[in-house]
């Protein structure tokens, strides 16, 4: 199964993320604008997750909650810039532990053969706030998520 | 008269621009907040800016049009992140003559003995689309906007 690729030089503020997924493309974009999809594969497994809101358009806002076994929840919201397409999905994300400190998130879908690559730009606004994302957990959350997404894009297609 | 300060350092993808004006914070709040204010610094002289939408609140678009006398315009977009707030207004930007390069620009207002300090972090999503915004021009543009504004700043506290 491929691999997620994450690149984080030192000193920089940007994370890129890259993995091919076994699925055409517009199936892969259903999963990151759909949010009975989404809850199926954001993030680490154990935690649930419930989508608030989810406007996908120009100016539209998003939030999700999730939460682990232990009762522990964590908030997170932005924004869409520009109408959500396979070509990018542009967005803000917050934590709303970390009030502040925004990041801006580029995906990117491209069909290779039958497969879709995915990859992410994060673009922060301080190598602190990167670090700090790392620090709280983003490579191993990002990592099983791309499990977790591969595993439901083979489900979707079985079906 | 206090002198813009704009700091780029190579291999970076941020730009950051610090100056200290000579007004409340409110008011220059207002100065970045209401388009009838806005279009009366914004950018270089000799430019006449139209606000088609400035839509101040959290998910709201907003999209201006700048025009020189030679008859060309340069349209730009973006969305607001969050309720913008004298403690920081955070929004996404693109020049629509280069489609698909966003970056994010946070500007912080911070009262200093009557003054005003305006720091202003621009986050791009790679170091090409940085060094290209400023081949364009960005610098000359904010430094004389930066001027106009301290113009329209002692005009609105003498009138």
């Amino acid at each position: 199964m491929p691999k997620t690729e994450i690149t984080a030089e030192p000193g920089s503020t940007l994370v890129t993320i890259t993995r091919d997924f076994d699925a055409p493309r517009d199936l892969v974009f259903r999963a990151f604008t759909e949010p009975g999809l989404l809850v199926q594969w954001l993030g680490p497994r154990g935690l649930s997750t419930v989508v608030e809101r989810y406007d996908v358009r120009d100016g539209g806002r998003w939030r999700y909650v999730q939460s682990s076994p232990d009762g522990g929840s964590h908030a997170f919201h932005g924004v869409f810039h520009g109408d959500p397409a396979p070509e990018a999905i542009v967005q803000t994300f917050e934590y709303e532990g970390a009030p502040g400190h925004v990041k801006l998130d580029t995906v990117t879908l491209t069909a290779r053969d039958g497969k879709t690559r995915v990859r992410t730009v994060a673009a922060f606004t301080c190598v602190e706030d990167r670090d700090a994302m790392i620090a709280a957990g983003m490579e191993w959350g990002t990592r099983e998520g791309d499990e977790r997404l591969a595993e439901l894009l083979a489900k979707l297609q079985a079906g």
